[in-house]
């Protein structure tokens, strides 16, 4: 997709987006880059189109959430691949909900994959790369000192406020929100708002149809991480399941 | 050492310790073995004497936990290998105090070897081998059911008073106790007692001693661990020091 009009200087690179200036104070340009990546980056790949269909259904959830009053950094569409968003600065605090138990937490804890969690558990790990994202407990949070005790709070209110919506959401798409990862950040006024992106990279979403079988029901990153294939289809899918909701991004200007 | 007398059936037998019934109800025999292991198990090695040493210096720590009014699951010494003890129901979390970083913490957060923290950081893991002994937040302790919210602040508590008269007693002995597991068990009657070991295989602990270098300070199963050697001479060296502290380690009869 082309470059829109008026972005600036590269402000911030990850591995599946690029953060743009834009000429508008406080205003930021995501791009979605076509790059896959796993396990910390050791599986990568160019997966052609990820980037429109990641930016579309983030777009869409992102509306979701501010029609449910959740202040999230998005602004609107600037093309299919480009998103603006506010300039947030984000907390180093990966917030993970499990709504069922699936990927890592079966192999650490004795509990049976697709097992339903009720109340869903909330995770919060320290992001950062170099040490593997590790979880943390309430007692390291505090003792590392990187959010107050209200802030923890306050980004676990907002997180359940999230996965109530988005569990919702996905429901009426036929879609199972498993589990979800969020970031978060804080706006130069203080605001805390959902950062980052909400997408099949993000997310574990299985169909609800009832004829899916267990593998076939995987519309989410595992099916790159576990080599299930048929990534770029699966993306496509939930993609058409969440237009069908009526949602309909807005262009920004 | 050879068995003493009244040992019934094998009851347990663990890493580094073996629990035999006795004749008399509720009370079990501890045998100190000389197995030393690390890395959950995947290190392993046989080293003469420290089965003794562990006893020994065990018994005094116990020693110094029930003369502050502690509850222990000890009761006095066999022999120089065996313990005798209240049988318990051990539950299945790891109690681990740091005082100052050092180990996994040190791979796992930014935090540089040999910080003090204050206040002490009190994790939990949970007690799997085949689970690796993973990390327990406060909300997957919950999920997990394992113990009551009631329960986890009683742990909590007789963990951070173990820590204190800990601290003490080995600074009269001239050791900085770093960071130190226990594990805590149920009497019939539902008391909370502290249960296991308490040695230079559960301890980290450095000598105070102001010419010791940062390899030779170091008198606990770390010296296995990143094979320092002379292993049996540091723990030698650790029993040495408690002994002079005149606790008396009571003979059961």
């Amino acid at each position: 997709m082309a470059r829109p009009a008026d972005i600036g200087d590269l402000l911030y690179e990850g591995k599946a987006k690029r953060i743009h200036a834009t000429s508008r104070e406080g205003v930021v340009a995501i791009e979605f880059k076509d790059a896959a990546t796993a396990f910390n980056a050791r599986r990568r790949a160019e997966l052609q189109g990820k980037g429109r269909l990641n930016c579309l259904i983030a777009a869409h959830l992102f509306e979701a959430l501010e029609q449910a009053g959740i202040p999230t950094h998005y602004l609107g569409l600037l093309n299919d691949n480009w998103m603006a968003a506010r300039a947030v600065e984000i907390i180093p605090i990966e917030v993970v909900i499990r709504n069922r138990a699936a990927g890592s937490i079966c192999k650490q804890l004795p509990i049976a994959p697709a097992t339903l969690i009720e109340p869903p558990l909330l995770d919060l790990y320290y992001k950062d790369d170099a040490l593997d994202d590790p979880l943390l407990s309430d007692a390291r949070l505090t003792m590392l000192g990187i959010v107050s005790e209200v802030q923890r709070h306050a980004i676990e209110c907002l997180a359940r406020r999230v996965n109530d919506r988005l569990r919702q959401t996905f429901a009426r798409a036929r879609l199972d929100l498993v589990d979800f990862k969020i970031e978060l950040g804080l706006t130069p006024q203080g605001q805390l708002v959902v950062a980052d992106e909400i997408s099949p990279d993000s997310c574990r979403l299985w169909k609800l149809d009832p004829d899916s079988d267990a593998n076939d029901r995987i519309l989410d990153k595992d099916r790159f991480r576990r080599n299930l294939g048929n990534v770029i289809k699966a993306y496509g899918e939930v993609l058409k399941r969440v237009q069908e909701l009526g949602l309909h991004p807005t262009p920004y200007r």
